[in-house]
């Protein structure tokens, strides 16, 4: 299974608006007769690779898989089939499917006599899914939120210089965050203030996410901004009140009018992920500004975060995220730290939202 | 030897103005025969308190010491000496005795026939003397800033409040902190926010700390504040050029005057350094606030950071630093992350200043 793991890895970033899934075919004596994974939406399923490389070997087998097979024909056939048609006996899967649409292989497979288990290595391979996985459970993009800053949490100084803040190191991994996600969105301070391109470099073979930059007022993006090249495809959202003059100079861009947020100010986050799901985004990176971050937290609308800290004090300058809608600190937004991990002389710490009504220790 | 190094730690605290010394001493055949360690200044040291324990099984043996033993008559007699005398044939240390008083134990022995090694788990031994050693190289105390703030850089919420922002886990390490400090410090703008205890609670027979409260305008402190009561030792340190008048209602305190720092604002803390030195002091506690450690880092006078990062997110509130000199990304302080641990919920950064000159990865 921690095979099938990394190679559903591999399909990170490529699958929208589908699962990575990975699988390996074992031969009755158990040795590996075939591997595949899920590449791309309309190319074979993981299963279907694997089942192809290993052909009559497979006969009697086990095939191991990080997701539920699926059950339904979409753009391809029910994997169910297919592992039946290829005489598997025992199938090893990791995460059941919980969409409605593809769930019961599982029992598919029984019924026609093969052996079924569920749950080997469920962590990793829901780690690996947590975006699709967050998407289907929320009905909406699963957004993560990425900053760098210092340890003393700032992304910029006092003069307002922010290059570079974090090592050569965290900025390559993060080209690789854009590459895994299917959109990454920037609010408009950030568009004003940095010009940012947001299109993958240094990723082989990269899939580019869309660009989302988030401009209520239509104030900040123009003809000639870096975001608008043909690098990668690029969304602008604007209000939808705004008159249609304010966004004649956008003329040649994908523009899309939504509602405000209900706190006045900026678009409503709920809002521009449903737009964002009806376009088949699935994950979302949110790289900022600190306003954008906060109004999207207050909004409930961030699943992960993930910090990278430079050991760096600046002690004066822009912090990282501002007004998150806490004013007091037991309305602290609280996280649980799920990684921590150094990134050249950096440390990367990824977290995700507490349930609420868990007891923390605090006070005790 | 890395037995010697716990045995060392249990020292931490307890030994002013001395290192901490942990000593194994072997039988010829390889057996642990004696350990000791030293325990208090003006008490036994290490290696006298290993080879009682030893006695005659230590003739012909090895002694194993964190530190080189010492070759100078202070409150104890030369231990190099009393190696000689106990019959060891072999000393092996890990760190080299810095001081001119002290040191050239190895070659005395050496001298005597003894055969001598050294370096073995230096780093360790460093490491768990490291205030001390800080202490003997730079002249003055070493000083470890600690802060306890959310992922976004808070120390406080945007009302002012502040408890509790990380765990009870983490909290409990800062008073095992404040045991292994010779001194804890504390700046006017905490005195007078949060009127600290400061001592040490929770620690099975715990050294307490010299409270040190910097005031500079004698214009916090007062009778009745919990920093004077008698749980512990205090030190208020104001300006030199005070009228007298001022202190006054201190009288009962042991009131130091310093000179003021060449910003113009707050103590020199170079003078109040040397102040805690002359005090027998050699390991400081910088426990903020934002302002005193800003200062504190400007002036080059911080040679260790441990940070405790809570899971959680704020958007509002006091920053964990301020005003530490820097105006731009390049001038910023630099550290080094020599230990990242999970406490309770918390995350514990410890990092030290990067020397100047060493190339940074930025912009690579
Ligand atoms: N180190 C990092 O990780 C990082 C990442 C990104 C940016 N930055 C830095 O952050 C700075 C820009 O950040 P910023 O905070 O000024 O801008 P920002 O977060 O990029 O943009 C503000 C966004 O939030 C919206 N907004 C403003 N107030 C709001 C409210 N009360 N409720 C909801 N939405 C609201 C704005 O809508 P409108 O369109 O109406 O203004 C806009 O889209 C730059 O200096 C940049 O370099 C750092
Ligand atoms: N979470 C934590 O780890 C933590 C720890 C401690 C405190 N806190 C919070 O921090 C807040 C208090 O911090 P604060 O920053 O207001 O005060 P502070 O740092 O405790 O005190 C300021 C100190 O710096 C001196 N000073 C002021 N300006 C200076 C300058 N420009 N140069 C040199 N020295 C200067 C002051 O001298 P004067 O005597 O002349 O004023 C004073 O001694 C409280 O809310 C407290 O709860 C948090």
């Amino acid at each position: 299974m921690r095979r099938a793991v990394a190679l559903a890895a591999r399909g990170l970033g490529r699958t929208r608006p589908n699962p990575v899934v990975g699988c390996v075919v074992l031969a009755p004596d158990g040795r590996t007769v075939g591997e595949g994974l899920h590449r791309r939406a309309g190319g074979p399923h993981a299963e279907v690779e694997a089942l192809t490389a290993a052909g009559g070997l497979a006969r009697g087998g086990t095939a191991v898989v990080t997701l539920e097979p699926c059950d339904h024909t979409g753009r391809t056939g029910p994997c169910s089939r297919a592992l039946l048609a290829a005489g598997i006996a025992r199938v090893v899967y990791a995460v059941a499917d919980p969409t409605a649409a593809a769930a019961g292989g599982a029992a598919t497979l029984r019924a026609a006599g093969v052996e079924v288990a569920a749950g080997l290595l469920a962590a990793e391979a829901e780690n690996v899914n947590h975006a699709w996985l967050t998407a289907v459970r929320r009905g909406r993009p699963a957004v993560t939120w990425k900053y760098g800053a210092t340890l003393d949490g700032r992304v910029a100084a006092a003069d307002g210089s922010s290059r570079w803040i974090t090592s050569a190191e965290s900025r390559a991994e993060v080209h690789r965050l854009r590459h895994e996600a299917d959109a990454v969105l920037v609010g408009s301070g950030t568009l004003r203030a940095d010009d940012p391109h947001l299109a993958v470099r240094g990723v082989p073979d990269a899939v580019q996410p869309l660009r989302v930059a988030v401009d209520t007022e239509a104030a900040v993006v123009r003809p000639g901004a870096r975001v608008l090249d043909d690098a990668a495809p690029t969304l602008v959202a604007v209000a939808a009140d705004l008159p249609a003059d304010r966004t004649a100079a956008l003329a040649g861009a994908d523009v899309v009018r939504l509602p405000r947020a209900a706190t006045g100010r900026g678009l409503d986050p709920a809002a521009l992920l449903a737009e964002l799901h009806r376009r088949e985004v699935r994950s979302v990176l949110l790289e900022g500004g600190p306003t954008l971050a906060g109004a999207w937290l207050a909004a409930g609308a961030v699943d992960r975060v993930v910090g990278y800290l430079a050991p760096a004090l600046l002690g004066a300058g822009a912090p990282l995220l501002n007004d998150a809608g806490v004013d007091t600190v037991s309305a602290a937004l609280r996280l649980e730290i799920t990684d921590v991990a150094r990134v050249g002389p950096d440390l990367r710490v990824t977290a995700v939202p507490r349930p609420a009504g868990v007891p923390t220790t605090e006070g005790s």
